[in-house]
């Protein structure tokens, strides 16, 4: 029980150093009986000053090296990225047989299956809660606790700088640009926010999540991504008048067809829970098919992926052997996308049109046409719009319907500009 | 990987036979990669009608028999009950070096210290994640996913039975009688409701909670306990004008005195998560000094529980030890209760007075000489009250001086009863 289990760490940043800092705090850190203690680091930078002093660890430049290090027991992969050095460093560490932990979305979203592959023919673990929803145990939930159900479906809110944004937008009226150079000075938001206000990120995170709540292949490349620098302020409003909010949702859903993993800046209804989570704050609904809807919230920054980390670390020292997704990895079920054009859903279109008479008819009898059923139908006067907004809401339709509608509806000499489509969620 | 873990079952009623059922349809119920298949049963009856004949299963009339059974390797006891069998057949188990998976809220608080005392002695698991939440991995999160923080404290609805009462009442305006016989005649209270109504259950779960959270041995003798049954219409319509709704509200907090544990009918304010987790759902805040607060809710009945056996039994075939709760069985902290005189919080007053004048009066200078500072004060007339109401809601204040004031108050001639005090939740 009082067996030493030295870690290896590569990546110094926050979470690498938050953690350093959090095993050399708790020499008492032994959840599993055992003791655990960092006795080799990587990172780009020997000199720079960081919450602990790592003079008398052993120093890697070159994290493979540290990865296969007969001295360690357990590598933490804490670069990131999909590819370069943190694919290698994993690699090899599996190789080597060696456990490891990471919080690397992008890495476990684009090579989860043949990493898990590696990770179970060496009959180690390869663990990730760091990877999504902060200190939230999401990975957990859906690995560990979920086998006694089918998960039908997760939809959430899995990337903190967008909530933050569209928050921000909603409560203050200020535009996306504004808020995003605001969310940047503060540190919410990176210097290059594409992985985040594109969509990416929420996307490898739910792409995990599917690999985990189905047994599929994680399979980053079928994800649908939108992202939210379309996001419009007026939009924001005029869902408020309909009594909705505009989150980035992120889902998984498995159907008849497939798996579609999708995030869309989606309308969600003013009270629901997810719309109600607000800043920086993540957030996911769990539907088992017999257990019903577990509902899961918490900071999506933080201390949270460092506690996360460390957590992971326990559960290797516990000796826990399972696979790394829902099912070995050499069974993972193709991840069989479903096709856009398939869904069938609500929908929220907004149009911008000249003030002339005649519009409303026009637009309503190509809705008609296309055979697109309405729900609710508001022209409203709004400032500056550059344009009168008119904007409706649709019955559940398919894709292909609405797809068409717009493009038809483009055409109109009235209309403006192309209609702006956001899906209302279903959760 | 191909291990058959043989499972002996003690008690098949809905979680039990629902347990039989789910492994029979789930040849690859394998999760670890070995497999679980129910040898051996006991029951009440061997032949009341349920969801799976278990004509091929050994049948035991004795769960103590079953437990110690050299045929199996796993024992699920869900027999309920905190002492007589259950509790004999469980420490069977654990010092015949059976694993064990409880379902058992009340035995594990009363006696979850020499248990786990059993277990770590035997180097076995013993889990119990299906005794509170029904599905939502409450017990995982706090003993697995947690020791990257330190828990400062855990709040949240833990009985559905009282959940949906108090919804109901506030919606429907109906007493509490009333709701009660109904939630009775649709099988969502027992014909003795006194576990669920009194607290005692909510209490048991939160007594299992703090141990998972802060490492002290569970002490349910120690929790402080009102239940439901106090509750007046009156109150849910008094509390609703000033912005809140009641809730039984079940809560652990770490303070440098010890450990308070209390199950309290509590104002929440609307709004709040947990004032808006109505009917039978259960939720819970678990407060991370570095992470901040992870918000769970899920549904308290269904298929949670047995869903939540299934998972254990996947924990124990993964081959993972840990301690039993926060710490090992032998360290565990003694649970120092705080004594309920040194609390402070805000509270919520309401009197019945005579329709005088100077009654008012009176009520505030008793208030003032007890050094009581007021937050709020509604004087309102209600039919059918038997007087006239007077609600304050006070600043945090000592529950010594509160309850002084009470009983000064009560005296006043003028007071037709005792003045009801509710807690007005911290979180």
């Amino acid at each position: 029980m009082s067996r030493v289990w030295k870690i290896g760490v590569a990546g110094l940043g926050t979470v690498g150093g938050g953690l350093l800092q959090f095993l050399a705090e708790r020499p008492g850190f032994a959840p599993a009986g055992g003791q655990a203690v960092v006795t080799a680091v990587s990172a780009r930078s020997r000199t720079r000053p960081r919450p602990v002093d790592i003079s008398g660890l052993a120093w890697f430049d070159d994290p493979v090296a540290l990865a296969v290090s007969p001295d360690i027991d357990i590598f933490v992969e804490l670069i990131g990225g999909s590819d370069g050095p943190a694919k290698a460093a994993v690699e090899a560490a599996l190789k080597a047989g060696k456990p490891v932990v990471t919080a690397n979305k992008a890495l476990i979203a684009e090579h989860g299956a043949a990493l898990a592959v590696l990770a179970e023919a060496a009959d180690v673990p390869l663990l990730f809660e760091a990877a999504v929803m902060g200190g939230t145990p999401a990975v957990k939930m859906l690995r560990e606790a979920m086998v006694g159900d089918d998960v039908a479906g997760v939809a959430g809110i899995l990337n903190g700088t967008c909530n933050f944004i569209l928050s921000e937008m909603e409560q203050r009226g200020a535009s996306f640009a504004d808020v995003l150079a605001e969310a940047q000075r503060m540190g919410y938001a990176e210097a290059d926010p594409t992985m985040d206000i594109g969509g990416f990120d929420a996307a490898h995170k739910v792409t995990i999540m599917a690999a985990l709540a189905f047994g599929c292949a994680p399979n980053f490349a079928a994800a649908e991504i939108e992202g939210i620098d379309q996001v419009d302020l007026l939009d924001i409003r005029l869902a408020r008048d309909l009594g909705y909010r505009i989150r980035l949702i992120a889902s998984a859903d498995r159907t008849p067809d497939g798996v579609a993993v999708r995030v869309h800046p989606s309308l969600v209804a003013q009270g629901h829970p997810l719309a109600e989570t607000r800043g920086a704050l993540n957030a996911l609904f769990i539907e088992g098919t017999r257990i019903g809807r577990i509902f899961i919230q918490g900071p999506g920054a933080g201390a949270g992926p460092t506690a996360a980390a460390a957590a992971d670390i326990a559960d290797v020292m516990t000796g826990a052997r399972r696979p790394v997704f829902q099912a070995p990895a050499v069974g993972l079920k193709p991840f069989v996308a479903v096709a856009p054009t398939r869904r069938v859903g609500k929908a929220y279109l907004r149009m911008l049109v000249k003030d002339q008479a005649g519009v409303i008819a026009a637009v309503s009898e190509t809705l008609a046409e296309c055979g697109v059923s309405i729900d609710s139908f508001m022209q409203k006067p709004v400032e500056d719009a550059g344009g009168v907004p008119i904007v409706l809401t649709t019955h559940a339709i398919a894709e292909s319907v609405l797809t068409d509608a717009i493009n038809r509806i483009e055409k109109l000499p009235a209309v403006l500009e192309r209609p702006r489509l956001l899906r209302i969620a279903r959760i």
